[in-house]
């Protein structure tokens, strides 16, 4: 379905603050008589309005229209093991958020209790009255359509749990719901550094390992709303066994998880001194220890994480050959373990893909760091009041 | 950009033959008077006519409209070692059609030289006077916008060739150029086994390997035009050494060549009598012979299918994993090892891949064969054509 022309303008006043009514006209190539009785709808439908004279073309003044500055839009992105809530205004930009930990296999009812009670505290601070819309992330797959997990792996309890239905209800707004990794793809379309590229991969590295796919302009989602799971690519047929029954997945053998069981071995065997005194410090080991070990110079993490960008570059090779992309973002957690990572990972799929496919193939970090997910919450959450305004 | 209305009425009459007002108006969602308007317009320039009273609704008799008869459309299928040349009717039927051997190394002005004369031959023969637009398959990357070969690397001389603009002057008329792999994705979802579905996955196993992606309807191409380039996936990092330089393609392990090559070897080390006897009698062995002997019980050809089957299912599966297609196709010459390639494809696929994403997806054989790609290029053709009605 071809998007409405209110959608249109109401998508380029977010992304550009205020237009004028001749920039307007230009861009959305639409016949001025047109284009004015839109806005005259969208004006008195307290959407838009007018915010003072632009600069002269040269011809008659034109005015300036922007978003009204009631919008206050909601975005949650809900981890395995925390939580993140913004309130945004009409320019995506957060007027206020918080974090709180939160274990996702407590089940729906608590978790989306945290979700409204996290909601309810940022507006007895003020940030918003009313939201006109919430978007939610997920850390499992999830039916776009119908707003619900779908056999998400790491949620017990949450297969086919209304999210959708119940926080509409709670917050008497409309609601929408995605996979965690799809809305930080979205975010990084949207303001990241993807945001100039119409079709990019983008990676999240954490306790597991997702990706999003951006293709022409948009999250692809899959039948099943499940695309992108890469996680369980096999990477090892002789590799570690993996939570879902097969043996050597990716996120058997790298991501968080996988990188911390590895260290724990390595400090216990002796094989790393520096990761032995952190572990006798803090009781257990994270992907962060082995990135600092490694920043102090200690082989044996330098090694978890050369070999885990082998096995992560092995598979991004696979999947530049398969979809030729435009950029590769990669996001989440082990993305602090920055630019050794990302060496690594570029040595692989540079050798491995395609001449072809490679040759103007940026592989880069995010720059939106905990933000990319409730910044493509809060565009998914616009989008849909915009589709039906 | 939207389609445009004439466009979408074409498209409509290309698939259904003929079609009354009435049904036009109704599967359109556009105003009647707007869609006699554009009728109207499309008579008068001899691109649809009246074809009598259609049947009755019960109010006013409407007229049924069908696309012009005079419609001609070229299909070019350009393989490795062969070309197919398709003369289509306005439904995208053949009413001649024409193959030849031809050498796609000898360079681009021989090999298109040949393509003209087998045109030339059927227009000789009274299948047309005029084409109204030329499709072609090439075996290689093609920058679909530009209609040229980009770093092909089976065909020496071919790089940025302009195919289009030659072809275009020569037979005075629309031609469209893309990857020979997405032609028959092309035609696998246009009239295949593939007809209903928005998002698949077409295999072709040839002498090479390629995948067609088809996603939301369209063919995706990627950035440099080399998507679905899956033959350079590695599978065995142990394996042989590939023409691309790395080791363990899925192309070095599996595919035609690969396939020729190990049941050569098997002959000769007197592994396989059948395979010794057909090697005896023909001095050389392909894809087929091992087919052969294994439809002959010989248990070294067939555990070279169910080893190639193995390879190509766990690239499989990763694809699955990755895209949650809802359907993949095999097709191309080795598609003829038939079933039991295609078993073994789906024990891994099914065993390795995300039950979510394999719960209710199809992995079949094309039953097109070698009209899949004539038939793709020949909806590009007309599909360029309606464009620009």
């Amino acid at each position: 379905m071809a998007d409405s022309l209110a959608y249109r303008v109401l998508c380029l006043l977010r992304e550009h603050g205020a237009l004028s009514r001749a920039e307007l006209a230009d861009r959305l190539a639409v016949p001025r008589a047109r284009l004015l009785g839109e806005l005259g709808r969208l004006t008195a439908a307290d959407q838009v309005r007018e915010a003072g004279p632009a600069a002269s073309r040269g011809g008659r003044r034109s005015t300036l229209i922007e978003l009204s500055p009631a919008y206050r839009f909601g975005a949650v992105d809900l981890g395995a093991t925390s939580v993140r809530v913004e309130v945004c205004d009409r320019g995506l930009e957060p007027l206020a958020a918080v974090e709180q930990a939160v274990d996702i296999r407590s089940g729906p009812r608590p978790v989306l209790k945290v979700v409204s009670e996290l909601l309810g505290k940022l507006r007895a601070d003020g940030a918003f009255r009313q939201l006109d819309g919430l978007g939610v992330g997920l850390p499992g797959p999830v039916s776009f359509r119908d707003g619900v997990p779908v056999s998400p792996p790491i949620m017990p309890g949450w297969d086919g749990f209304p999210v959708r239905e119940l926080l509409a209800h709670e917050h008497n707004c409309p609601v929408v719901v995605d996979n965690d990794v799809n809305i930080m793809a979205i975010g990084e379309g949207y303001g990241g550094v993807a945001r100039s590229v119409e079709d990019f991969l983008y990676l999240k590295l954490g306790t597991g390992i997702g990706c999003g796919i951006h293709l022409g302009g948009r999250v692809f989602r899959g039948k099943d709303g499940c695309a992108g799971d890469i996680g369980h690519i096999q990477v090892d047929p002789n590799g570690p066994v993996c939570a879902c029954g097969n043996t050597g997945c990716l996120e058997a053998v790298f991501g968080g998880a996988a990188l911390a069981r590895d260290a724990t071995a390595a400090a216990r065997a002796g094989r790393s001194p520096v990761l032995a005194e952190r572990l006798a410090a803090a009781g257990a080991l994270s992907a962060y220890d082995v990135g600092q070990a490694a920043a102090a110079g200690d082989p044996t993490a330098i090694g978890l994480i050369r070999a885990g960008g082998t096995a992560l570059g092995t598979v991004l090779a696979g999947l530049v050959s398969f979809a030729n992309p435009s950029m590769i973002v990669i996001g989440g957690g082990l993305a602090g373990l920055g630019h050794r990572l990302l060496a690594e990972v570029r040595a692989v799929v540079y050798s491995r893909s395609l001449p072809l496919a490679t040759g103007n193939l940026p592989l880069v970090l995010s720059e939106l760091g905990d933000r990319a997910g409730t910044l493509g919450a809060a565009r998914l959450a616009s989008d849909l009041v915009f589709h039906q305004a």
